[in-house]
């Protein structure tokens, strides 16, 4: 291998939480995504040789990014001693609801992996994500990464036997994701929500995350709607939510099956059945927002994606 | 129809919670269960005209018991003014988690039903068990109603246009049910749970009950076994349950699936996979509470029933 032949991995945007499952659901888009380019080096260590689609915004000391954080735990877990050099194209936002942390550490360890030849378990895998990702969310979420890394609909139980269940995903199920360009703090987003939450709202909540699984394996698409509702996060940071109110509204109006906030927001979205009804309930969400906020917003369409990160290429014109 | 033709119906024994889904999910037993006949009357309203099996501890005045404001509804949504009277026979202990008020609610309205001719859809058969049940336990729930009248493993999220979900049910799925012949005050069961609980735990179980759904439709025993966890009543409930971890742990030790209260106790349930596993289980459960506590008890097996409650005789033979 010549020390200019890389690895470019791929991971997509994801969407916790899913309206319904705070904290245990998951999903991923087709696009967009983040890139992470691995190079061998003859120095031993992780660095980051460059940051693209950033503003220049994320450090590029390697304690601190998500991606060579968690190639870090991939070279331990793997006991392996190479030397690795990253560059990270950031096609996410670096904060806002669409797993961008989450997606450059599942990137960069699926570029390692394969740079290396270690052909890591999934598990392994996942749990190295983790970390990286927690480094930059200052905690660590299975929804995001999870979702990034095996693609799909994925239910995430920390601490379980199985942490990671892949779902049935219904065929024309589509999301219309909008991302307003204004940040809203995570620590924020967490704070709001305490932690207790009435019993009454929980037995809600649980009935709704076992009706929307019911509705996914039996395709039925009025109890998955129905199921839809998010009586825990939603109530408490809405108001953190610029715009929240009218886009929901006109999302609903347009046809939307359910529409919530994606992770800890500000991104909202939309769940539809059919990429055409995605397409119109996406156009009256960005059009709601623009008129009852100043900020810009960008919209993205796609189904659950049933893949999740890959390699794309591994030569050295992709270094380029 | 002459005077004494009366129509006698079954409903059967249910149990509330089914381990992880605290007041969403419910299950019906093949036996035992409650009886209720009832016969035309030319004096119009709705009288007791014996009870049998509860020890002469029932109240004969029917504005007290759950099976005659179960009718009274039923009359009052059908329009009808017919007099009817009931004899019911308890085959369900009066209290301990066994859904003997359901149970006696459900049999007289499908009962009165056969009767009278209503033919009342399922939805208000429901609804007037529900009404008759709130009568009996002071609090109109579900989880017990729900599967004594439809049968199977039933999801219930009231006040949902949905209110009901019939969840499949993996073949092999038995019941040990232990029934200690101890009363827990299910006021006092409620009263423990306090009215919030902590965030970590209502996540922990909302992913338990999203798993547990996933595993029903994917006959998936690993992760039903692994899903099957109480988070909410069973630490705040098992010490008013007289040995209950000795119980639990000889269930488990002998193959249980899992093993937990059953609606508010001071039942004991367990699920397993298999009639002859279940058998075992229960006598290890029965045997382990005879060693460490000085009460009764009595052990019931049985598969998830399909069937909730019938018609069964409709003569005047059955009156005698």
């Amino acid at each position: 291998m010549s020390p200019e032949e890389g690895c470019t991995a791929f991971a997509p945007a994801t969407v916790g939480n899913v309206i319904c499952g705070f904290d245990i659901f998951g999903l991923a888009l087709e696009a967009p995504g983040d890139r992470v380019t691995a190079w061998p080096s003859s120095r031993p260590g992780v660095r980051i040789r460059e940051i693209a689609g950033d503003g220049g915004r994320l450090p590029k000391n390697p304690d601190r990014n998500s991606a060579t954080v968690a190639i870090r735990a991939l070279l331990l877990s793997t006991g392996r001693h190479d030397g690795i050099e990253v560059s990270i194209l950031k096609g996410l936002p670096l904060s806002g609801g669409m797993g961008g942390s989450a997606a450059s550490a599942v990137a960069g360890v699926i570029a390692a992996d394969a740079l290396l030849g270690t052909k890591a378990p999934l598990e392994v895998l996942l749990q190295c994500s983790v970390e990286g990702e927690a480094t930059a969310s200052g905690g660590a979420h299975l929804d995001n990464v999870a979702p990034a890394l095996y693609g799909g609909l994925v239910l995430v139980r920390p601490g379980r036997s199985r942490p990671v269940v892949r779902l049935p995903i219904p065929q024309e199920l589509h999301v219309s994701l909008l991302h307003p360009e204004v940040e809203v703090s995570t620590r924020e987003a967490r704070r709001v929500l305490g932690t207790s939450v009435p019993l009454a709202e929980a037995v809600a909540q649980w009935g709704s995350t076992a009706a929307f699984v019911h509705a996914l394996h039996s395709g039925d698409w009025d109890l998955l709607q129905d199921s839809l509702q998010d009586r825990i996060a939603e109530p408490r940071r809405a108001h953190l939510i610029p715009g929240f109110e009218a886009v929901r509204q006109a999302a609903l109006d347009a046809g939307a099956l359910a529409c919530g906030i994606s992770g800890a927001g500000p991104s909202m979205l939309s769940l539809c059945r059919g990429a055409e009804r995605a397409r119109a309930v996406g156009e009256a969400m960005a059009s709601a927002f623009h008129q009852s906020v100043k900020f810009e917003a960008s919209l993205h369409l796609s189904p659950v994606a049933e893949r999740g990160a890959r390699v794309e290429a591994s030569s050295a014109e992709t270094s380029g």
